[in-house]
């Protein structure tokens, strides 16, 4: 070893002791008689002290060393004069009695600080850079402790991590595939997997019982914000079990990353169905860090002459406990807010709770104090309080209303990222109607199972947007961190469900043909659940951007700026794989 | 759950305990008055006793059962009247109350037993019911359980296991690399890492000191037997470390897996150079597991007269002892052997050295008996041995004695599956000649350092391939299951490098450049190793394919025959891609 410690370690109970430690220069300081250096590695810093009295030809090398420049420092372990609370190694110093450059570095282009200097783009690019930075190495250290723990834990439960082909056959249901051209099978092309979905289920007809694999997983889709191309599941499926042992083995499994993690502890999870979901937050990741919830208010809006409720479909509200000092300032900004094209509302209706027990409403006009006072009671709201109401079509108006809880909420401080509010939302719709192509699409994936009390409504058109089916959502904090469901195992379901989402016999075969056979030949009642890990790992890590957990992520592009990916290939490589460019127009 | 306990686990301890088994039937067996099911799991198998007497409807039920049919069982646990002492739960039987069919199954194309009666192609083809089968099923289990140990054993020494990117730039030095087209991106493509080699480097530069991952790679190469298109590497790099730092680390992580997987325990493995590794047994990973090192007899065996080993480079042989008593079948085959083209030596000499002192060989008419005698020291041989001689060029004729070698000490029963013998083969060449192409390659890759006292030949292309690399390979019983090197951290050496290799400046910034400008920003001394996971597996599982560890294993055409992957895409994908296929000439 070039060191016989880390720049973390050492403190009061070393001194004395010779040491030699390798890092990068942090930073140097010059006072004249002595010049000081930090010296950092993945462990922590450690300062090093080069004395102009009694060593001036290694105070002198100490001082020409520049930022980031790799050193071996041999000396002695001493207490430090003044020393520095803040770090553990802040009680002492090494007195240095050797030094070496092992290798030169360049100043870099940002400054390798907790707070650093560099925009995004110029930390993406110098990544190898941007990693020395305390906040992002231990987000990936974060990562790797999490990956541990989730496998442990697992393990222990008998459950085996198997590892899944990543070059499959394209099954266009679903996002786009990337593919991968055969040169050994021309004309053919693998996929890369969105997700190791039909392999997980093969493994249940197989008898493996309990399977997880953390696991890349790829979706060629037009990037969003905060979307990656690949991304890691924690990818989960188990044999002969109901609905609440998922629950509960992942609840389990949730539960302990907590208490590892956060050192928090938690009863059974809320749960709620999808239905009251959209009814009382109008999300199906709803954030429950805080109350806020929906009131219907139906029953007292409407027949008061009020055209906008009278005509609408839903008049629902939340209250903004405390906000009725709110000022004509802040209401604007809240009806702006509403009205944003991301949000789509037509307007926003207030009423104001005074502390002297009147009302101050935008709809004065229509409401006397006395109905006022009637909103008040659905409200639950008290002296002081900020009613918001939105009208319209109840499923949009409910999304609206959602977008405005959130903002109130976040304008109110209450969704602070250290504390942690899970829950499952169970019985999500089987199936979505699509206004575009007029069919209906699997909410899950065709292989979700109906609620078996709902199965009979597949034979009735009418009820397809009734069917509710044995999936679940696990979601903290507003995010949803995993899903899953109940699968069929029951090829004549099976093909039934395949019928309904519009494949033929001949495209349902061409497409999941080796699942369907593998169906024929004893397949078990099975279920399972994945969890996206990268966002998983930033909800832990308490940030809101998965890329801050990945070590190399890419740009909204789908490019990585650091290596140039993607870039043209040869024309050598296109002949091998029988491929061509087709031009651009 | 569906089920209460596994059919693995319960014994007499069980006795009067009412029970719910899950699994699958392994066969039934009718005897009139009784019917007994074998019911399988994961976990093991328990009889089912169904009695005619008592329960006539049930034991109606039960005869119809097909094989592999999923049923669910419940009953009381009994004593057996006659037991099977060859399973944990041969004790007992499940006396059954209630017994549910939860899936039917067609007859399995093979039969679902320890020795299939399947050959290689319908077995893959159903690989599901493959899995089954307790041989594939506890190979899955031996690699779950690898990984673990490894992942633990790692993370206790500081090791992050750090996720690097699948979808990478492609660099086309070495192998061929699988591309991914880029649609957002048109023209461009990805690369499949054929390993993460580049950024494990940067994560290095990056400070992270200690990585490791267990990490699929790909590698789109005409197959030989038992290679795969996608494979798994446990790959590994460290900072601020020396050759011996690394060796010990990883032969502390493969003594760790032998000692938890097979109770073995051994002191430090032997280490070998390249250059005796091919003096003394013809081969970069030669098997230990017994000794026949070749001796070399260019002293004693030239100037009889005898033409052929006048003229050769080297005359070197091996010692089979006790074997003297080959008769001239076994002789020709051997001969045979040598001359089949895969070895493709002119022939073999041999000299028997008799029971009675004298000696007998193919070249009596060139060597008295006191010649052969001088033989007969060199190798250290006793009567009763059988020496066998090649000659030709040197490095040809000892890989050709290397697979006689191989071949005897099968013959010989000397490679015990059960006895391990790992060893480390240390200073590889740096670069190796093709001849075809007339230059030099990097043996190992670019990025490997030449030992220090070597790198002046660098500036002496007489001298290229007399330059040893500090790199290391781990040899188990003849098999190479990981290697590695010392890397170049020297921005001016790896330049150097390049030019060696006969990149132009331009060629390389266009290939490495990042890397190359990483290593302006202060890289630290790092060296690295990869195992070959699937590999290390089947060694530790005692086979000779790496097939039987991977859960969906491709053929020798790259093919999954069980999903039918590679395959067709649409043509609005291929638009999408901006790609169209060429005809085939």
């Amino acid at each position: 070893m070039y060191r016989t410690n880390t720049c973390g370690e050492l403190t009061m109970k070393n001194v004395g002791q010779q040491v030699t430690l390798c890092g990068w220069l942090q930073r140097s300081r010059d006072l004249g008689g002595m010049t000081f250096v930090d010296l950092r590695d993945r462990y922590g810093i450690t300062q090093l002290a080069f004395n102009m009295d009694t060593n001036p030809a290694l105070c002198e090398q100490a001082r020409r060393l520049g930022r980031e420049y790799v050193i071996q420092a041999t000396g002695t372990v001493i207490e430090r004069a003044s020393k520095n609370s803040k770090i553990p190694t802040g009680d002492i110093e090494i007195e240095v009695s050797q030094l070496t450059v092992l290798n030169e570095s360049k100043t870099p282009p940002f400054t390798i600080e907790d707070n650093s200097d560099g925009g995004d783009d110029i930390r993406m690019k110098y990544r190898y850079l941007d990693i020395r930075r305390s906040p992002v190495r231990r987000n990936l250290e974060l990562r790797h402790r999490m990956a541990m723990l989730v496998r442990n834990y697992l393990s222990n439960l008998d459950f085996l991590e198997i590892e899944t082909p990543m070059l499959i056959k394209s099954t266009p249901e679903g996002a786009r595939d990337f593919v991968v051209p055969s040169r050994m099978n021309p004309g053919e092309f693998y996929a890369l997997p969105q997700s190791p979905q039909q392999y997980k289920q093969l493994l249940m007809v197989a008898g493996m019982d309990r399977y997880f694999q953390i696991v890349r997983c790829f979706r060629d889709e037009d990037l969003r914000a905060d979307r990656q191309p690949e991304f890691t599941q924690i990818d989960c499926e188990m044999s002969f079990v109901h609905q609440e042992d998922i629950l509960n083995t992942f609840e389990g499994l949730a539960k302990h990353l907590f208490h590892e993690l956060k050192g928090l502890d938690f009863t059974q999870f809320p749960r709620i169905t999808w239905h009251d979901a959209m009814r009382l937050y109008g999300s199906d990741k709803p954030d429950i860090r805080f109350g806020m919830r929906f009131v219907e208010l139906n029953v007292v809006a409407k027949g008061a002459g009020f055209a906008l409720f009278d005509n609408a479909e839903l008049v629902v509200g939340i209250n903004a406990e405390g906000c009725a000092e709110y000022t004509r300032k802040q209401l604007d900004a809240l009806t702006d807010f509403v009205k944003k094209p991301q949000v789509g509302a037509g307007g926003l209706v207030y009423i104001k709770y005074n502390t002297d027990g009147t009302f101050k409403s935008s709809v004065d006009k229509f409401f006397s104090q006395d109905s006022l006072q009637l909103f008040a009671q659905q409200f639950n709201a008290h002296p002081g309080d900020l009613m918001l109401i939105l009208c319209g079509p109840a499923m949009k108006t409910r999304v609206q209303l959602s977008a405005l809880r959130l903002e109130m909420a976040s304008r109110l401080g209450l969704r602070n990222p250290d504390v942690y509010a899970p829950l499952w939302v169970v019985d999500f719709p089987l199936l979505e109607w699509d206004e575009e192509t007029q069919r209906y699409y699997a909410m899950h994936h065709p292989f979700t199972a109906p609620k078996p009390e709902d199965e009979s409504f597949l034979d009735d058109p009418s009820r397809w947007g009734d069917i509710r089916a044995n999936a679940y959502d696990i979601v903290i904090n507003g995010v949803e961190v995993g899903g899953g469901s109940i699968r069929i195992h029951d090829r004549t379901l099976q093909n039934k469900m395949f019928h309904t989402l519009g494949f033929t016999d001949q495209s349902a075969a061409a497409q999941f043909g080796f699942l369907m056979d593998a169906f024929t030949y004893g397949a078990p009642p099975h279920a399972g659940l994945a969890f996206g890990f990268d966002r998983l790992c930033s909800l832990f890590g308490g940030a809101d951007s998965i890329r801050d957990f990945i070590a190399f992520p890419k740009n909204n592009s789908g490019r990585d700026v650091m290596s140039g990916s993607p870039a043209p290939i040869s024309q050598e490589q296109l002949d091998e794989l029988h491929i061509a460019l087709t031009p651009q127009n």
